[in-house]
């Protein structure tokens, strides 16, 4: 398995779960659940024994590149790659493909994000391991689905048809169309017809696989990252890298390369899974009492209290009557409170 | 004036704003207002040149002694009488009666909590020089009653024939009677009526007609303070106290004497007046917006919030969302969230 590459995504700026995350430090870089890990080391954790750590390559924005360093120490300096600027998933997979292929002609790689949450890492590291065999064989292009719990609309599906399986595929799909974050309406429907999952936007493909797809489907900006090819690994890596990427289209791997491409497969996972999107979505990953609240940091103590998370970081006791389905979040003396139900105006507070 | 005394009765332990206050600070030696003073400093304050600062004696508990002398450094430190154990009203009084008799046999005296708002000083201080005056060429018990402005079920009234006055009198009252804290139905005739007023724990007399008092009506405390007058101001002072107190009877000034007295006279006050009891009554007291939001310490946004109270200490910024009618207090960092009208429970969350 030396042939096993990861590059995790670590450029988001997370302003949804102010004042937890900011600009300076995003959800990535924090312990958002209480674990005494942030979310990038529980991300690299997840990988500990199917890729090796040598193997494993770090792509975010300049002004994190010292975060990445501090939390993810085992990783060599060389493999954390810096944006010069914010550009989406295309340029910055694109980018990260052709300085692996400089490493290794042969690579297999898996790309993830660094800020979603798996529980289930046997059932995680299995699947992975299907789909990194499947993607080394073949010129396939595989995303990691999952199966929807309930009608989200805040993610996009993949329709696969989930009837046909051989042995030889692993357990892995043809995916026959990706779509937008649906409505509500849509959404139940995806759910109810059963061949529908989640994006999780994780990706499985060699290194050839999703350079050629980038060369036929973003010519433009594979051939930026092609032309540096000889001077990938030298000291004017950084300089060449600042010269092309505000000249680079700023967009999706979804929209540049999964939406056009013809070999395009799924691998449906069943373990819980969440992008931590919504303070919503981390109380569910979270422990609750009865009443469905959660704590982390300070002791907590809830009466008549329902469906509400608190999260503090400097404070050392929390005493809370009285909420129903509220955010009450502090992080570096800034205190937020705020319905769960409006925390998508959250960004609008700051 | 220069017989005019203060005793300012600061032992309380205000557990009712915690976690501002605790058993370590009480609510008096708290910035509660947000004004840069302790509660305890402005009660000091309101008497600025009507008693002058030599002739002003502070009560308080053992623990709370150095409180004080740092907050009140201009009070001499042989006037602050330190009580061994909480004993009420009474006691704190009766040894301060006797132990500013040793010090001038014809003092006048207003007893004040530390822990009262008045913001209307020129008018408070109107109204206390009338009352010593009359005080002073009198044997009259005088208390400071407060107009009421809605039926409160918190405080106790005091009934008096308020339309009968003269010149002499320096605009005071005989009091008919003291009620203890009535239901809504009765506070609701007594405010309606028009001759009750609230109780408002601020006394004035002189030294002998208390004394006397306390011989007719409480004669074992009285005794208990009485014997001690030759070692008043010596060394000795402390140790006898601290040896006759737990054998003392804890009972309330008002109990003990007030009600018992013949010549009991009401000083009413127009000016606006809070004991600070609850959370509800500090924000009355304080500025709120439109929405009657008011907010202490960290500079506050309030999005959808109304009637609700924000006081902070450590937190450097809050922004709160969706609240009612809710407390938001932080103090050494200790958060509480509590709906206003349960705040009568906050002693059980400590």
């Amino acid at each position: 398995m030396t042939n096993q590459h990861l590059v995790i995504m670590a450029g988001g700026i997370g302003s949804r779960f102010w004042p937890l995350s900011d600009e300076k430090t995003p959800k990535q870089f924090l312990d958002i659940l209480g674990t005494g890990r942030t979310l990038i080391q529980l991300t690299l954790a997840r990988f500990e024994g199917i890729i090796p750590i040598e193997n494993v390559w770090v792509v975010t924005s300049e002004e994190y590149t010292d975060l990445v360093r501090q939390q993810l120490p085992e990783v060599l300096p060389s493999h954390i790659l810096s944006e010069p600027e914010r550009r989406n998933t295309a340029p910055c997979i694109c980018y990260a493909s052709w300085r692996i292929k400089k490493e290794n002609p042969r690579a297999n790689i898996v790309v993830a994000p660094s800020d979603h949450i798996i529980a289930d890492i046997p059932a995680f590291q299995a699947c992975m391991e299907g789909a990194m065999e499947f993607s080394a064989e073949t010129d396939a292009i595989v995303t990691l689905g999952i199966r929807p719990t309930h009608p989200e609309t805040g993610y996009g599906y993949i329709k696969a048809d989930l009837s046909y399986s051989s042995s030889r595929l692993h357990g892995i799909f043809r995916v026959d169309e990706f779509t937008e974050k649906p409505d509500a309406e849509r959404a139940e429907t995806f759910v109810k017809t059963g061949n529908y999952l989640w994006n999780s936007g994780i990706f499985i493909w060699n290194v050839n696989t999703i350079i050629n797809a980038f060369r036929v489907y973003c010519p433009k900006i594979s051939q930026a990252f092609e032309r540096m090819m000889p001077i990938y690994g030298t000291d004017k890596e950084q300089a060449a890298i600042k010269q092309v990427y505000d000249k680079l289209e700023s967009i999706s791997i979804d929209y540049a390369i999964l939406e056009k491409a013809e070999e395009v497969f799924v691998c449906p996972a069943n373990f819980p899974w969440s992008d931590l999107g919504t303070w919503g979505s981390l109380r569910n990953q979270l422990s609750t009492d009865a009443y469905g609240n959660a704590a982390v940091g300070a002791p907590t103590d809830f009466h008549e209290t329902h469906h509400s998370i608190v999260h503090t970081q400097t404070l050392q006791r929390v005493v809370v009557q009285g909420l129903d389905g509220c955010i009450v979040a502090e992080h570096n003396g800034t205190l937020l409170i705020c319905k769960l139900s409006e925390e998508q105006r959250i960004r609008l507070f700051h």
